[in-house]
């Protein structure tokens, strides 16, 4: 039977090839052994506005008409979602509006002005992005695009997947985070066509786990708490991707705050690169051993590295003004 | 007319190879754009030990006749040459004994007696450190081994730019931090024989300019001033390391100490990669265009990532506690 959800990944990925960073895969020894299993880590960190959610959000402009791409694209986000839609409208040449909460950090808001688009600022609750946005859409005939719950968008995501896996082979395991689950569902899709054999695990801050709990109980949980540091997680599991998570996913694995960030600050330390908090969430199973596997060839997107570096930099700054 | 310190790079090379990372290097293009010029990055910050220290420390070990290397190694350090030499003599089932000034930080210490090295603390002066390890010379007949002042050690470190040549082909200019001199003669051998039309540049902190003004008045300066965030560059640049220096080096630039940090930021948030202060100073010229060149073919050795990431995650924790 033909499985469209997959034929609009192989769609997406010809629709983002011009535009789309084909990211890298690595690898990290003393990582290998600390978590007893072999990682190949997809470098997401390292695409486009600096998170895989530049595939989701091309790929949902890409396939609009002409017509309807010149009426604009709207969105609500606090996060990357904001930044990799007004990047991908840039490469389009289309108008984006992006509606951000006001007490989203001011870099988000600059760096998303930055690549063209338009900020509305909102108050800082669901309802009121919501609200917002639904006015732009009505006013100026722009077309939304969620951050998650949308097909081209989980197709996008999917594609981050397809390329780890013709780089590395076979895979036991594929770890990706989930929050509104995009790139979870996108995952899952994948692998279910080029790796059948793969679990594709969820990984969730136990803050904000309704993904795991949805999971668990086969029922949506459609409120989240928001109490965690993985700020890109904080969104709740989307209609479209509990479908496709409660079929294809093969488990959904909570982590605490301390894990986040003890992953986060070995793949600092260790591996030298800037991921942020939402990437070390798919870490942390391994390095704590949640997951029960050894020897195991494990698959985890590193899903962004949009991090805000200030409080580093101001210590450095303090304590060099303090030896002057 | 043979150039014995090259035939010792092909050599140092052979050397390494079984132990040493073959680095890859890295592009970015805002940072291109930035910087208007073409910018290629030798990633020494993912050599092992964190750093291109392990080149000259490996290959310094590995040049050992056998009856030489069961007396074990010894040197002094409180930074990434420590870390390196250890490693490498672990490699080589070599002791390795490393004085340490008791205000270094303490990860070093346990970094480096990690990989199997006898740390000997002493107080903080570069007089104390060569006393407590002329000590240990004469008391055990440990072999000394020079963060810098040594042709094994320059040798190895002039293996980066070959790789990084190999890799890149024809570059208008090299650009490698200088401290003791290690990496910058290394590089100045290396390209005088496989590039001699590239220009290769050192680039110091001006508030530790010793090789600065060694290289200006043809005369080395002794003394150095180390008030630099710029921990791998508070070193006097060396006897031997002066003398490739002042022949084979197109120019020394000096860098501020806000553009060292400006300059290590940017290259956090670009480019999602962790190096730490020393390697920004590669940087920092071409970021505030010191150098007046345009549409260039640069390279440059980024060369080490090892840095104290702590006041980062205290940050995050302290702000942690404060919401919960």
């Amino acid at each position: 039977m033909a499985d469209l959800l997959w034929e609009e990944v192989i769609r997406a990925r010809e629709r983002i090839a011009p535009f789309a960073h084909r990211t890298p895969f690595s690898t990290c020894a003393s990582l290998d052994r600390a978590a007893a299993n072999s990682v190949f880590f997809k470098c997401e960190f390292l695409q486009k506005s600096g998170s895989f959610k530049f595939r989701g959000a091309c790929n949902a402009i890409a396939a609009l008409a002409a017509t309807e791409r010149s009426r604009g694209v709207v969105t609500h986000s606090s996060g990357n979602h904001a930044q990799a839609l007004a990047l991908a409208a840039k490469l389009h040449h289309a108008q984006a509006t992006v509606v951000i909460p006001e007490d989203a950090p001011e870099i988000k808001r600059l760096a998303t002005a930055g690549y063209g688009a338009k900020v509305v600022l909102c108050k800082a609750s669901l309802a009121a992005r919501a609200e917002v946005t639904a006015q732009i859409v009505k006013e100026t005939g722009a077309i939304f695009v969620s951050s998650h719950d949308d097909n081209q968008v989980i197709a996008g995501q999917g594609t981050a997947a397809a390329e780890l896996i013709e780089d590395v082979g076979d895979l036991d395991y594929i770890l990706v985070p989930v929050g509104g689950g995009g790139l979870l569902a996108g995952t899952a899709i994948t692998a279910s066509h080029l790796l059948s054999e793969a679990r594709v695990i969820g990984c969730e801050p136990a803050e904000a786990d309704d993904a795991y709990r949805s999971f668990r109980y086969g029922k949506r949980v459609e409120e989240v708490s928001a109490n965690t540091i993985a700020d890109g997680l904080r969104t709740t599991l989307g209609v479209r991707n509990f479908e496709v998570i409660k079929n294809r996913v093969f488990d959904i694995v909570r982590v605490s705050e301390d894990e986040i960030i003890g992953a986060m600050r070995y793949v600092w330390e260790r591996m030298k690169i800037v991921i942020e908090p939402s990437s070390a969430v798919a870490v942390a199973p391994l390095l704590n051993h949640h997951l029960g596997i050894e020897g195991k060839k494990v698959g985890v997107i590193l899903s962004g590295g949009n991090v805000e570096v200030e409080p580093f930099f101001q210590a450095i700054l303090d304590k060099l003004r303090c030896t002057q």
